[in-house]
C-alpha cells in the first residue's frame, strides 16, 4: 500500500463524478457518478421561460459525498488501497456558473428566508435570462472599455458572470442585496471543501475569471466605475463583492478540512487545487498540446486550444475567451464551443422520436445516407450560438424539407449542422494564425456515436482522435490534484509533466473521406450563406432581425423576460 | 319512382368517387369511393426521385367501376331507386395529368410493349420530374409570346402539359413516339365513357386546357413554330396530337357507350358532360360566386374565384390561370393554390410522430397553443410553391426551433405557414381589384379540423365557412350532369339555375378572432420576409439560390433529372 492515488473531481451540468487515478500511469482505478437530485435532471426550469436554468448548491455537495465515497468503495473492492493514500484533490465544475452566498460562504438559497426563490440558487450556465443584459454590458464596453472585450471575442455573453448579476439586480433585487459575494461554483466547491468561510480570501480561478468575467492580469476585473454605468449596486459588487486575483489550478487553494474529510471518508488537510472550468481541464485530461483542438462533445461542445504565452497571438473574434494560464501554465488557453450539440439530438429523438427515444436506430439510418441526399441542412442554434456569433437569442434552422423528408434524414442534417459550426470555429481559429492539425474529442457522443465522428471528420476536414480516458474532465481535476501534492507526495512539479504520463490516445482516428469533401464543401458554403444571413446584422439583405422577432413575440406572449 | 338524378364522377389524387344526387335540391342519396390499387396510394413513385410521380390509367378505370356500382347498389338499399333514372354523368378529374395515348385513345401503358414503363403512364399533376422544361417553357415564351404567360400568372409550371410532353420526348423518346395523343385526363375519361376511340374528335375541356396548357380563345393552344423552338417534335405534338378548339362543361361529350353502361350498371346514351379540373367542379359544387373564394383543402390546395366577364380583369401575377368560362359559363375562373397542404400535415404525423400517426392528439396540443408562442415559423413549400411564387424547386423551412420545442408546436407552425400561404394568395387577388369578402371550404381538412379553420379565419381575417356537401367536387360534376340533361329531364338550363338548387353553406362560420391580429401580423410579416428572401431572386441579399442548391445537390447525389 505505498501508492499515492489522487482524486479528481468533476461537476458536470447533471451529475458529479469522483475518480481515483493512479499519477504514475494515469490508470483510473475507481469511478463513480451520482446525480444531482433537484428538477429534471439537477436543472431547476421555469414553466414559462425557456431561458431559466438554475441549480441548488446543495445537489452538488450531496451528489459529491455519494460518489466519492462511492469511489473509495469501489477503489477497496478493486484492491490494495486505502483512502488516505490519496494524496491531492483537483476539482473542476461548469461556468460561467454563479451564485450569491452570504457572509460565510453559503449560498443564499440555504437561507430559509429565500426558501424555493429560483434566483437564490445558482444560475448554471446555459441560464440566458440575462440575454438584455449581456447586450448592454457588451454596448457599454464597446464604447468605454474595448479592452475587456477583445479578450474574450467581442462580445459579452448572457452565459455569464456579469450579465447574471446584473439581471438579478433588476429582477431579484433582494436576493441582489442579500448577497455577501458572487461567486463561481469552481470556486465555491474548493472553498467549501477546504473550510474556507470567508469569500474575500477565496482564491478565485483564473479559469473562470478570465474567460467569463472579463478578469485581465493587465486591469484585474472590470473597472467599477465602468460597471456602476450599467447600475451603481453592480460597481458596489466589483468593489466589496468579488476579488482582486485570479489563480490558476496549479495553486493549491486549501488542505481538506476536518469536517469533508470525515463525510467523504479521506484525510484532513489533503491538498486541494484551486478550481477550474470542467472543459478546460478536460482539454487537460486529453492531452491539449499546439495543434490539437479538444473538443468536449457533451450537451454542448467546447473546444479549447493553447498557444504558448511567449508568442504573439491576436484576439480572435467570436471566441469565448483567451485567457493566459487558464488551461496549461504558460501557454494562452483558448475557448470556443458550441451551444447545443448533444442537446440538439437528444431533443429530435426525445420529440419527434416518440416510438423509439433511441439514437441507435436512427443513426444506423442516417448512416446509409449519403452527404447530400437528402437535400437538407439545418442550423445548429436550438440554444443560440456561443461561437463564433456570440449571440443566445438565435434559434433553430432546418431547410429543404420535402414530403418525403424522413426522421433519419433530419437527425443526419442535425449532426451535419452541428459539425458545420464546429467548421465554423476551427476556421476562425486557422485565420488568426493558430492551425488545427487535429481535433482530440472527449465525452460521450464521441464514445459512442461512430457516425458522429465520421460527420464530424469529413466536414472538418481534420483527423477525428478520441481521448484515452472517458472522463478527461475528472482526469484533468486529477491532474492538478497531483500537481498540488507536488513530487515528494508522489505528484508532479508541473502540468506538463503531469500530462505527459497521465493522459493519452485511443489507436482509432477517424480520416476525412475525401469522397464526401466536394459536397460537404458546397453544402458547407450554403451553411455560411445562411449563418451570415441569420446570424449577422451587416450582411445586406440581412434577415438577422428573424430569429430575434420571433423569440421577442414569443417571449410577449408568454409575458416572460423584462 | 319519377324522380330523376344525376351522377357526379370525381377522380382525385388516390380514389374514385360516384356521387348520386336529386337535381331538385342537392340531395345526396348515395356516394361510394373506391381507391387506385396500383402503387402507395395509387401513386406511382421512384425510389430514388422524388419529384415523379405518375398514376395507372387502368386505375381509374377499375375504381370507377367499382364506386359507381357501389353508389347504385347504395342508393337501391336507400329506397326508391333504379339506375335508369339517371339522367346525366359529370365528370372532373386532377389536372395537369397528361398521358400518351394510341391512335384508338388506349393509354400507351396498355400496350405490352411499354408495360411497367413509367413514361408511358399518365404523368400526376403533382410530377415535378418536368420542372427544368417548365424554366425553358417561361423563358422562350418570355421572349416570343408573353401573352401565353400573362393569363397563368407569368411562369409555366413542371406540372402542366408542355412541360411533361417535352420532358418526356427526352427521357423517354420511344414513349413519346409512340403516342397518337396527348390527353389530359379529365379528356380521357369523358372519351372512354363514351366510346369515342377517335382522339382527334374528343370535347377536349377549357378548363384543363386553359388552366395547364395555354389555350385561349383569341390563339387556340401555343403556335406550333414557337413550341417547335423547343424541340421540333413538341411541334408535331401541337400540329397532329393535340386539338384547335376547347369547351366548356356545360357541352355534351356524348352519351353513354352501351359497353360502359353495362359495366356500370346505366343506361347506354346517356348524356356525359365535357369533363374539368377536380378542383374547378369543387368550386361550382360549393357555390362559388364573386367575392367567395372557394378552398378546396386537401393534400395540395386550389383556391377558386370568378369574376364576371363583361368587366376588366388585370392579368394578376402568381396565378394558375384566369381562363374565361373555366369554372361558370360567363365568368373568368380563376384558379391558385398551395402545392401541399394536408401533405404536409400528414407527412408531419407520419414520420414524426411514429408512435400515435393520428392527428387528434396533436391538434388537441396545438389548439391550447397561442399565436406566437412556440416562436416557430415555416414556409409551406415542402412541395415546392404553386402560387405565387410557381417555382416547384422550392422546399420547406423551419426556424425558431429551441431544445424545448415540441411536436405540437411544429404541428402549430406548419398549420400556421400553410395559412400564411393562403394569405399571399388572398392578398394577391385583392392588389388586382379581385376582392375576397369571404373562404368557402371544401375538403377533408375543413371538416375534420376545426384547428385549421381557426388558424386560417385568424391568419387571413376573413371568416371560413364550410360548404354544404362534404364532396363537393362530385357535386360539381353532378351539377354539369343536369346541365347537360336539360331541363327536359330533370336538369337545367344553366350552371347558376343548378348552383342555386343543388349547393349550399354549412351554418358554422369561423369568425377570425380580433385578438390573434396583432400577432399573425407581426408574424405573417416576418412569413413574408422569409418568402421574398428565399423565393424570389430580385430582393437583396437573397438567399433564393438555397433551396435550389441544395436540390441540385441532392440530385447530383441520387444520380437523378438531367
Amino acid at each position: 500500500m505505498s501508492n499515492a492515488y489522487v482524486l479528481g473531481l468533476d461537476f458536470g451540468t447533471n451529475s458529479a463524478r469522483a475518480l481515483i487515478v493512479d499519477p504514475a500511469d494515469g490508470r483510473e482505478i475507481a469511478t463513480a457518478v451520482a446525480n444531482y437530485p433537484s428538477g429534471q435532471a439537477g436543472i431547476l426550469l421555469h414553466p414559462k421561460d425557456p431561458n431559466l436554468a438554475r441549480q441548488n448548491p446543495a445537489d452538488w455537495l450531496k451528489a459529491m459525498t455519494r460518489c466519492t465515497r462511492a469511489a473509495i468503495t469501489a477503489a477497496k473492492k478493486a484492491g490494495e488501497f486505502a483512502p488516505e493514500q490519496i494524496v491531492g484533490i483537483g476539482i473542476d465544475a461548469t461556468a460561467s456558473t454563479p451564485l450569491p452566498v452570504d457572509a460565510e460562504g453559503r449560498p443564499l438559497s440555504e437561507h430559509e428566508k429565500f426558501a424555493g426563490d429560483l434566483n437564490a440558487m445558482a444560475w448554471l450556465w446555459k441560464d440566458h435570462t440575462a440575454h438584455a443584459e449581456a447586450q448592454e454590458i457588451t454596448e457599454a464596453a464597446r464604447r468605454h472599455h474595448p479592452e475587456y472585450l477583445a479578450k474574450c471575442g467581442g462580445t459579452y455573453s448572457s452565459e455569464w458572470f456579469w450579465s447574471k448579476a446584473l439581471h438579478c439586480l433588476r429582477v431579484a433585487p433582494q436576493v441582489f442585496e442579500a448577497a455577501a459575494a458572487w461567486v463561481e461554483q469552481s470556486d465555491f466547491l474548493p472553498a467549501t471543501l477546504t473550510g474556507n468561510t470567508k469569500p474575500a480570501t477565496w482564491k478565485r480561478n483564473i479559469c473562470a475569471a478570465g474567460h467569463k468575467a472579463m478578469y485581465h492580469a493587465d486591469w484585474s476585473l472590470p473597472d467599477a466605475a465602468f460597471l456602476a454605468t450599467l447600475d451603481p449596486r453592480l460597481g458596489d459588487v466589483r468593489r466589496h463583492k468579488t476579488y482582486q486575483s485570479a489563480f490558476p489550478s496549479s495553486e493549491r487553494a486549501g488542505g481538506l478540512s476536518a469536517h469533508w474529510a470525515k463525510k467523504l471518508d479521506l484525510q484532513a488537510g489533503t491538498p486541494v487545487a484551486v478550481g477550474a472550468i470542467d472543459a478546460h481541464l478536460g482539454a487537460v485530461g486529453a492531452g491539449i498540446k499546439c495543434g490539437s483542438l479538444v473538443k468536449i462533445l457533451g450537451t454542448s461542445s467546447c473546444d479549447m486550444m493553447i498557444h504558448p504565452n511567449t508568442q504573439p497571438l491576436a484576439d480572435i473574434p467570436g471566441l469565448c475567451g483567451i485567457v493566459d494560464g487558464s488551461i496549461v501554465p504558460g501557454y494562452f488557453g483558448m475557448e470556443a464551443g458550441q451551444s447545443a450539440v448533444g442537446d440538439i439530438f437528444n431533443w429530435f429523438v426525445n420529440h419527434f422520436d416518440k416510438g423509439q427515444r433511441a439514437h441507435e436506430p436512427l443513426a444506423a439510418e442516417a448512416a446509409k445516407l449519403k452527404p447530400g441526399q437528402s437535400g437538407l441542412l439545418a442550423l445548429d442554434w436550438n440554444n443560440g450560438n456561443r461561437c463564433v456569433l456570440v449571440d443566445p437569442r438565435l434559434s433553430g434552422l432546418l431547410v429543404g424539407q420535402t414530403l418525403h423528408t424522413s426522421r433519419a434524414e433530419v437527425y443526419r442534417a442535425l449532426i451535419e449542422g452541428s459539425a458545420f459550426g464546429a467548421r465554423v470555429i476551427i476556421e476562425r481559429f486557422e485565420e488568426y494564425g493558430v492551425p488545427v492539425a487535429e481535433v482530440i474529442n472527449c465525452g460521450g457522443i464521441a464514445e459512442k456515436s461512430p457516425l458522429v465522428m465520421q460527420i464530424y471528420a469529413d466536414i472538418t476536414g481534420r483527423p477525428m482522435r478520441l481521448s484515452r480516458s472517458a472522463q478527461t474532465c475528472a482526469l484533468g481535476a486529477a491532474i492538478f490534484g497531483a500537481v498540488v501534492a507536488g513530487p515528494e507526495a508522489g505528484g508532479y512539479e508541473t502540468v506538463t509533466e503531469a500530462q505527459a504520463k497521465m493522459t493519452g490516445l485511443k489507436a482509432k482516428v477517424d480520416q476525412p473521406n475525401p469522397e464526401a469533401r466536394e459536397t460537404y464543401d458546397a453544402l458547407f458554403a450554403l451553411y455560411r450563406q445562411l449563418h451570415d444571413a441569420f446570424g449577422t446584422a451587416d450582411s445586406h439583405g440581412s434577415l438577422a432581425n428573424v430569429m430575434k422577432d420571433l423569440l421577442a413575440l414569443r417571449d410577449k406572449v408568454r409575458g416572460i423576460g423584462r
